[in-house]
């Protein structure tokens, strides 16, 4: 007995598109996107892709017509509704390349709602490229399935961060010092985690975290993390105990 | 008043050496770590440094002698006994490099007892190079102040890796079809965690781990994780919940 085909099949292309989708939409695609569809996955007139435009969800797709370096394409029918994600944000200063792309990729994975740089007084500031930042966003969003991008924030200076904190969303502060482990810390949405760069916090930053009455100073065991391992590390327990993955 | 400044200094370089450490000890450094501590470090004689040996725990030592290649050491005081991590495994189908390469650092950050490489259906065997997990391995260790190295083991076969499982250590299956949530999971050590490769375990692979009576499938969100990000997170929740990140 032969099975039923899945449809779309599992290798279909799923991309991001910044522009409104709809049953009467018919996107163009120019650009690196195409030259990926036409010549990486050889899309030809016909073959179905994915859409989504964190506005109205995902969508199936055809090749309506496959140019050189342009296609255009078919919505069928709506796949998925945008969907939500918990409500956590990462708070991070900004590490070498390597290490911000993985923060971005996993947290965005992971599902984060929102991914905002921080800058400290041991950040070095060049290192937030916003473009680079929100293409890596989108790539991640691409693969993992989600249809809702997590907001890419401008970075703001961390006195200004605990300045305007929002009341109401605990803000959790992996602290070199020690704290509360976060599998026992009480921190349900709204919620954000802040972790440090390479070289920590200075002791007068410190001294600014531990005032902030939205503050609570999270521990991530005995060993030493690497910022970026402290961030993505605090955002998957965060997310198995607080967030959307109690169901499956 | 001026503080006591600490000693030896937070930027003391920390190096494990594989051979017998002990009070009576002058170990000779050559290769690439003393190119490391006299070219990079500057270190001269009588400069302090931390040395470990998977043994008998972690030393103070000084330089001794230091010649163009070579660094004699004197060591001065024993600093901390050999610490245990918890007993969990990271079971892992090897990926493309730059992915394999965070796994084996991460887990390693975050506590791992023992590194098991898996050879999977979708696995490209050529991955699997000891001597760079290792020298993966040593790093990471000196980095996050571990004094017990994680065991790396023999590659081996999915079906022998069941066949040959101990019985009591349960086996957490990161099943992409679902499961229990790992944060609600019963899992205390002695305990494990598979994951898979990039195109994810064979129907047939599936099959045969539901049927193992030590596997446990858990779940990990609703979001389609690349294969380091599942081991990642998956081992950080494990380590929060029962591992030794509960006193801080």
């Amino acid at each position: 007995m032969a099975a039923t085909p899945a449809w779309p099949p599992a290798s279909t292309p799923r991309l991001f598109i910044d522009t409104p989708l709809g049953p009467e939409s018919a996107p163009v695609i120019d650009g690196a996107p195409a030259h990926y569809l036409l010549n990486v996955m050889r899309l030809k007139v016909g073959d179905p892709l994915l859409l989504f435009d964190d506005r109205s969800g995902e969508w199936l797709a055809s090749v309506a017509e496959a140019g050189r370096k342009v296609l255009t394409v078919r919505i069928e029918r709506q796949v998925r509704a945008r969907g939500t994600v918990p409500d956590l944000w990462l708070c991070f200063a900004p590490v070498k390349k390597a290490r911000l792309d993985w923060i971005i990729e996993k947290a965005t994975e992971l599902g984060v709602a929102r991914l905002q740089p921080v800058i400290t007084e041991r950040t070095i500031v060049e290192r937030v490229k916003a473009e680079r930042l929100a293409a890596q966003i989108v790539e991640a969003c691409e693969q993992c399935g989600r249809t809702a991008l997590p907001e890419l924030a401008e970075p703001v200076k961390l006195p200004a961060l605990l300045r305007d904190w929002p009341a109401g969303r605990a803000l959790l502060f992996a602290d070199e010092a020690g704290g509360t482990p976060l599998s026992v810390a009480a921190a349900p949405p709204p919620a954000a985690i802040l972790t440090g760069p390479e070289g920590g916090f200075t002791d007068r930053e410190r001294e600014l975290l531990v005032a902030c009455p939205a503050v609570r100073r999270i521990a991530l065991g005995p060993r030493i993390l690497r910022a970026e391992t402290a961030a993505i590390a605090a955002t998957g327990i965060w997310m198995a105990q607080h967030g959307d993955w109690a169901g499956d």
